[in-house]
């Protein structure tokens, strides 16, 4: 059960009325995050087409979707790179620059529509962020094949993005789950 | 339950045989991290003394100590600071250096001995890390009170520190937890 993560004697070492630290809270999200990924992932099996990862950061979900998707290609969308060399896709699966020069010229470079996406583009900037969300949506509905997943650590909003049932556990808001039909 | 974190649907959307992605393990280290912690705190309820922090990093383990811990003094070693300064200690529980020049002096800065320290500091040398635990266990041992806890991220070999069971669901040599013993 991902809601469930301490060991009872925590009961009562912890004084009532404390808040969640910052350690309880990033692990709830990378749980949450890998508990969305995994659900996807199930979710597209019988969807062919390549997966989309917005944002490499350190290169840890681009890992865990090469592990649970090895006979997918996926490209990865960032201004740099800072994964180590292991964890980077090669040369012609990876997109370098902003995401406003790369997402609107990407499909010639994709062999079909997305099955998937992952777009974790939260910045410590709430305002820049919420801005990159709202225009992110329609560009990435132009690449996603009919059926898509997408996973958000943002809200996307868009007429073709339907919120998808979160896995057991993720509370609503944490992560974000969508699925992509046709307008 | 720290064992069972993902959704039951991984269980056939996962190809046999793939190894543990970067994302699940930095997710099971941080779950045995927490659980390490909790489980130290409850075991030191009764034993006054400050907690140790070696090692702030970016704060989240601090955070986590002192929402558990919120009447005791932590003081935090590092050899700088990067945390947000809402998660760094006040200058006076700051001991800022290379451990080996902050921790030999550090009994006079203590109000007493320590009842908990938490030393994370492995780093990408896996040499350098092990020289470090070496040498670390002995400096460390004489600033705990009898009975302290320490946890680990790595190894620390002392004949007055002596392993502790480790939580529920977190397996050996993931994360280490030990109890200080006088020889």
């Amino acid at each position: 059960m991902l809601t469930a993560g301490r060991p009872e004697v925590i009961l009562w070492a912890q004084p009532k009325g404390t808040r969640v630290s910052r350690l309880d809270s990033f692990i709830r999200r990378l749980e949450a995050q890998r508990a969305c990924l995994d659900l996807a992932v199930a979710a597209i099996a019988d969807l062919p087409g390549p997966v989309l990862e917005l944002g490499l950061g350190n290169g840890r979900t681009y890992d865990h979707l090469r592990e649970l998707l090895p006979t997918r290609e996926i490209f990865v969308f960032d201004r740099q790179v800072q994964a180590h060399p292991a964890d980077r896709p090669d040369a012609s699966h990876l997109l370098l620059g902003d995401f406003r020069d790369t997402l609107p010229n990407a499909l010639g470079r994709l062999p079909s529509k997305a099955a998937l996406a992952h777009a974790d583009i939260g910045s410590g900037d709430r305002q820049a962020t919420a801005e990159l969300a709202r225009w992110l949506a329609g560009e990435l509905v132009a690449l996603l094949a009919t059926g898509a997943c997408v996973v958000a650590d943002q809200p996307l909003r868009h007429p073709s993005l339907v919120s998808h049932p979160l896995p057991e556990g993720v509370p609503l808001n944490r992560y974000f789950l969508y699925r992509h039909q046709s307008e």
